[in-house]
Formats: C-alpha cells, sequence, structure tokens
C-alpha cells in the first residue's frame, strides 16, 4: 500500500524546494537504484514491484503493485522501482586537481551526462552556478547513475568561488586557442558555459586562456557541440596529457 | 486552418513506416526548421503562429492559431512552428575519408548528437545497422538540427557493409587498445556499438583494431561512458591527428 499522503510527498519532490526541505530525492528503476545503493547513498525507502531485483533484502523495502508505482513514478514506462535517498551533507570543496564549473547549464540531461563524465575522468570536484539546473532533479538523477554519489557537486556563485581560488582559469568557448596545441597543466579549473548563450562576459574576465575545440567540416555551418560533448573532447584533452 | 486529415497525417508521421510511405518527416520549433531550410532540405509545408520568424516569406507558409499548433505538435510546449520536409533521395555512400558506423543504437538523442558531431568533426558518411533508430524520427530531427541535412545517413547490413569496404576497421570497446596511444589513419571505419550490449561479437570479428577511451576515476567503478560522448572523444582523437 502507498498512501495519499506518500503520494503527495513523492510526487512533490518533482521541485526542488521539496527536496530540500525533506532532504531526500527519488530514483527511478533497478539499474540506477542499485548502482546508488551501492556507491553507498542512503536509501530512505524503496518502492518495488519485484523485490528479487533488490537481492541484499534491505530493510526500508515495500513491495507495491503496477498500479501503485504507476501512480509516484515520473516515468512513462516504470521500471520496477522508485526509491527515495538522502540527499547527502555538502562536502567542502576539494581545491586541487582537475575542477570542472558549469556555469549556467539548464538541461538536466546535459548534467547528468556531464557528472558521469566527471565520474570517468577523475574529476571528483564539480562546481555549478546557482541558475544551473539541481543535481538531484530527477532527469538529473537517471542521466547520471551512480557516478553522482562519486562526484562532489556543490552550487556556489562563481565569480566568487573562482576569485577565491588559486587555480588557473580555462573556460570553454568559441575562437579560442586550439585546445590540441594548448599546454594543459594538471591543475586548473575549466569552465563551461550556457547551452545557448555560452560563457558570461564576468566569467570571461576571469579565465586565464579561452579554449576552442576546432571544427573539421568542410561546410563550417555546424553552429556549436552540445556542452556535454564538448566537456568530453576536453576532459579527454586534459587527461590524455598526465596519460 | 488544420483540417482532420492533415491531423491525421502530420501524427501518424511519428510512425516510421508513414514517413516512408509519404516520403516526409517533421521537424518542430523555429530554429530546428530555420536551420534545415538553410541546410538546403526540401520544405514542404509550414505551419506557424507567427510568421515574422520566417523572414523569407514561402510560399507554402500556413498561419495557424496555438490551438492548432498544439493538436500537431509532439512538443509539450510546441514552439511557434511545425514543419514538413521532403526525406532527401539516398545518396551513395562515400568509402573514403573517416566514415562513422553505428551498431545498433536505439536512442534518438544520442543519433541526433552523434550527427551533429559528425558534423563538426567533418564525417560525412554515417553507415547505420537497420536496427538503428530512424535519423528522421522527431527526437533525432531535434537533436541533430541542420547537422541532418549536411551528414549522408544511410541504413544497411553491417556485416556486408564493412566487408565490402576496403578500409580499415576500428571499434570502440572495453579492454582494447588505450586510443591516445594508437596510431589512427586519415581513413577509416570507425564503429560504435549499442547503448547497453556494446558491440556484437560478428563486428568485434571484423575488426583490424580495438579502441578503448582510459578511465581516470579512481574508484574505476563508472560502467560506461554514453555511446555520443565516446563518440565525441574518439572522433576527436581521430581528427587531432591530422590537425
Amino acid at each position: 500500500m502507498v498512501s495519499k499522503s506518500e503520494i503527495k510527498l513523492i510526487t512533490g519532490l518533482d521541485q526542488k524546494k521539496y527536496r530540500k526541505r525533506h532532504g531526500i530525492f527519488v530514483a527511478e528503476g533497478v539499474k540506477v537504484i542499485t548502482e546508488l545503493i551501492d556507491a553507498g547513498m542512503n536509501l530512505r525507502e524503496l518502492y518495488t514491484t519485484d523485490t528479487d531485483c533488490f537481492p541484499a533484502a534491505l530493510s526500508c523495502t515495500r513491495e507495491i503493485s503496477e498500479q501503485e508505482l504507476k501512480k509516484i513514478s515520473r516515468l512513462k514506462t516504470p521500471n520496477k522501482a522508485l526509491a527515495l535517498f538522502e540527499i547527502p551533507a555538502e562536502k567542502e570543496i576539494k581545491n586541487s586537481g582537475l575542477v570542472l564549473v558549469l556555469d549556467d547549464i539548464r538541461d538536466p540531461g546535459n548534467l547528468g551526462t556531464i557528472i558521469r563524465l566527471c565520474d570517468w575522468f577523475g574529476v571528483d570536484q564539480l562546481v555549478c552556478s546557482a541558475t544551473t539546473v539541481d543535481c538531484y532533479n530527477a532527469k538529473v538523477v537517471q542521466a547520471s547513475m551512480g557516478s553522482l554519489a562519486r562526484v562532489n557537486v556543490v552550487y556556489r556563485e562563481l565569480e566568487n568561488y573562482i576569485q577565491e581560488s588559486e587555480l588557473p582559469v580555462f573556460t570553454a568557448d568559441m575562437n579560442g586557442e586550439n585546445v590540441y596545441d594548448s599546454h594543459l597543466p594538471e591543475q586548473g579549473i575549466l569552465v563551461m558555459g550556457n547551452e545557448a548563450n555560452g560563457i558570461s562576459d564576468k566569467i570571461r574576465s576571469l579565465s586565464h586562456k579561452i579554449l576552442s575545440i576546432p571544427r573539421f567540416g568542410y561546410m563550417q555551418q555546424t553552429e556549436s557541440l552540445n556542452v556535454a560533448t564538448a566537456t568530453a573532447v576536453l576532459l579527454s584533452e586534459f587527461r590524455r596529457r598526465g596519460n
């Protein structure tokens, strides 16, 4: 049984203010939930139509019907389970190594993909502007999977953060230095900008170097790379130098 | 006015068989439609709530109401216009330079992003398995934008295609050669595999070299990179060698 007040609580977690108030977020589907548990996220409640999918019988597991799952799920085709996890306490920013900074990333799928990229490329500190989509948004959780537990994501006023950090600042934009030819240190901040507008002028003025990914298309008409794929190429460039 | 038979036709274009039968596909939103027109796609019909968005007054423009647009749109928040374009006649495969091959890519967003990547990195030939999502699927069109008009996308039985092509075959997978240290020629085929299952055994057996993107995360738990971000890193690696 899922009570009416539970349905109200869970569907309310669509909104950031309710996630913040209750200190919990939603994850859906066997794979994502399993990854988050394995990565050490604290499970508060697990609703599932198939308890066999979660072999380590958890005390907070609740068996529910398909119809009940439909009532609490936000997916078109719910996948056997929905879980509530605790939002972890914020950790201090680690100001060493490579730090990725996001200036106003709005699309949840992009943020989720970028968190997964950070995890792959060993970037454990992600600093986002307050205008960047919340990392506990359900679509971000679906796209980032277990990586959300391994990358420290914090929200800050970026100008302050960048000015106080002593790391060199690299910013991705058009018309910068060809990244393939650039000297890239092991320690630094890489800033990626908004999907439509790129980097703000303030952040640009704080940058030590603007980096660009050369365009090879002979027609030269592609407007820009998607921010997640551009992040993939740039993190790869930073990492291969020390490879 | 949008007639009932038009609504039926347009909403039916969700399905590949109707797109094929009528030889048309749907694009939505001012930006995507403008990019496709500029890239030379043949416009069959343009429905818009705001004709000012399309300054080159097109003879096939039809001014409609917000409510009519809602009836034909598949977007939650329709963006002023929906257009029908002709599916271009298939061009011959260009068997030179770098050719990207997709083995069973199912997610429309991934295919759209990959088409845009091809355009950026100057890969004008994309060969997809018959099981790969149709490139005229509405979500692919939204994600690939004008790039869809500049990249030649064809669907083939991959084993035959690879065997008949005389290009060296590179396949992306786990446990392959570190791509940063590999010799990558200017001419060749790069094969990317299915989101969940990777490359099929048959394709693997036809490969000359398996390429991997090293994982740098110290916890080494990220399962895999998303196929579109992995494609971004690999195309970047092929191109920077000749940079």
